[in-house]
């Protein structure tokens, strides 16, 4: 218990209907007090012309895109500083809030903020971490950071976290936060 | 579309039944590209004599407590200081990593940790996010701090956010992250 | 076959549920080639907190009123000449369409227009029809007039047909054919 | 709401199933006061080997044919004079009622009770309205005349209603109802 | 897997449904290849009010009684020699087949033919079986007979089987093989 | 009553699915007073894709098999005297029972039993009875025996019962009783 029984239309892929399972199951398991063997899910595909609201026939519209996997494409095309890709999973209305530097909308702002305080900075993530609100899907990444300061000095193992906001797929917000500052006050 | 039907055992309160409700639709939308409007949930709820599982009934346990509430709930007691209550809220391995201060293990030890930083500090938050993810529960909380630094001035609006893990309705571990050094090296 | 099961909300009689499931049954009937016999209906009820759509609750409202009953009250108070009763039945925009007498909006138009052709008429009901279409309901009534010619001379048996447009529970429109004037010619 | 849920036994057509959802729709709204927008049928289509009843499979047969097609084909046909192909639509016991003229049981009836009335008569449809009873559909014609009387001058929107019964896809009874007389009366 | 739901109407007892989920689970482990704890039955239990086959409500009958339970009753009105009550339990048509006394059909019958046999006998049972076959229950009786021959020895684990039918809860036939010629020809 | 609707994952013939279906059925019929017309099975077959437990997917194994019919081909191959065939059926565990001749575990144990008892024995069945108990299926067949003593002379008409236990499709246990020494003495 419990058993979740899903009725959608035909058209989503194996892959989206193993998400939305997924998805169903820690739902269950955020009220359920049982392990995740205890959950069931089913899903009942309808073909079209099975399902009618109004009378009508509904057509099937594509799955939404797989939320953390938008954001690894994103973090790692700006990893390698390929602005470009990095810029076609961004909504119109992108904006960034990094430590005390809020409000940024531009990839080339991110730039500019980042060079007067390293060489150059790459992550290890520890989690990448999904929820739903709505229709507005929440990322959390999270891990450490490494890199060069601009002294030419490595660093490594500074805590950050990010939080990205979709919107059909496309990011809207990312926020930043990492000890970078504690870092250096205390090196 | 979908419909989501959800057959438990009888004994959740309604605030459970809506709250388990919430996140499949939820769930549902992280998936299925519609409105909320369009998620439909029924649950179908089971008197024990009417379920078996391997000809054998089952007894439905308490739900999982609301993670948010709890942390909310913890939250509040830091602030008032009042440990005795917010301990009660803490699993026995319970970790806590702060800014340049991994593994604490005792709220004494964050006491400790915060004297030489700041006089006081209190929380605004924008926003509570939960997820869980198996038999865990990950709670966000974001916004900002303000309160007073070691020489009396009064600082705020200073980027926060805190995730809390929680396992059976106690918090296993809190990972805090913070502009506070990244503004007072800029201050 | 087939088997229909219906989901509804908490909040109708057993009358409003019967009559549910007996028009379900007739729409089944219209294309499965089955005796009545073969259909069987399910209700499925749902306590308010057991159904959200967009996480959020419905309240159920009361379920439209059986459309047949109505025009008989309608008809029975017409003849009565109980306008006052009948006029509670009626819409705002109601319009009546009597042989060569299109577009009548009162009940007075009606006794007037009736007035040259007969001293008094009843009916006699050979049965009542309804189908529902949209939100409009669609009621005919069938059988044979009977009364006095204004000669004084007796009449009856002569062929009508009624037909009521209901929406909200109260009539909109009432279209009239018989064989009168057909008698009339003939006699 | 409500959710209608319908098992039937493969082998209808696509058409079939849009006329099953279209009338469980509005029988749900004779009953629901809903939009037809908030009534959601889904068809759950079993293979012959999945449904047993006592133990045994069960043959699906035809589906009814659309009743109101069929009358539409009738009613073109007898407007053509295409008396042979009329007939193929009519049962055995086949019975007409037409003003002052019941209980005609041929097609040639008809048509000599027509010579004296007019030269020609053709009919304009407002509405084809269908309610199943039963194993008995009825189908309900309404419209305009116009065509030429017999010393030929011409009339027009002269009211009329057709009434008629199909069992298992044939026309058993057909009632018509009209305003002819009182508009000669009143010529 | 498998997942069964029954729909049955309101008036069965919890003894009653635990009967016929157990039965159902049975059923289920005859063909599916799980362990028991992988069969899962959810009762749907339907008011009178939400059930209609041809638009007609049903109303439920009481369960058939619990076949083994009857067979229990009757061997132990029998081991008592309470003849008028094991009487109760007997179909007008019963019939009894002992070894190499095949259709005897009173219970004085019986009493008769063992009267040569032995002074008494009484029964140890391994096990009570019973399965279903259409409107017949069937019930095997295992164990092993202890007693005294007519002679005063005491005899003891003579293998039998006893094999009951019913029908609407009366016995209707009994057969009854042992191994009591064989210990004797081997004593 | 009852509708019976039972969710497996894709991957049974249809033989498997009509014997579960009829094995659902009887199961109902030991509780539910009815003929077995009224009972409706409904198999809801799910692809492997729309099935999870804990968000994983199961894979179907193969449905048990018919455990009258592996009963059927034991008796075939013993009553030819086809050992090796036989033998195959056998569990390694497998013991037999019979008359005075407990806790044999080998076929050619029982060909020895049978030497000094009859020249050969063949059986006419009258019926093959199948019960499971949890993952044990039991198989009864009764009916008479035939054959010749060893003095030459034919007997005929003696009733006999065999139970099997099956376990994973093999036979485990048999047990026989039979009349065999009750003729004899009377003989």
């Amino acid at each position: 218990m419990p058993i979740i029984e899903t009725h959608i239309l035909e058209g989503y892929s194996d892959a989206d209907k193993a998400r939305l399972a997924g998805a169903l199951t820690n739902a269950a398991l955020s009220v359920v007090p049982a392990t995740p063997d205890a959950i069931t899910v089913m899903i009942h595909e309808m073909p079209r012309a099975h399902y009618m609201r109004g009378g009508t026939h509904r057509d099937p519209a594509p799955a939404r895109p797989d939320a953390a996997a938008t954001v690894r494409t994103y973090l790692a095309a700006m990893e390698a500083r390929d602005l470009p890709n990095a810029r076609t999973l961004l909504d119109d209305g992108f904006v960034m809030n990094f430590p005390d530097a809020p409000g940024m909308t531009t990839l080339e702002d991110l730039i500019a903020w980042s060079k007067p305080r390293y060489a150059f900075v790459k992550k290890t993530y520890d989690s990448i971490e999904t929820l739903q609100s709505g229709e507005t899907a929440v990322v959390y990444a999270i891990g450490t950071l490494y890199g060069e300061w601009l002294d030419g000095t490595a660093f490594d193992g500074i805590r950050f976290i990010d939080r990205f906001e979709l919107t059909n797929g496309r990011i809207t917000r990312q926020d930043v936060w990492n000890d970078m500052a504690e870092v250096k006050v205390n090196a």
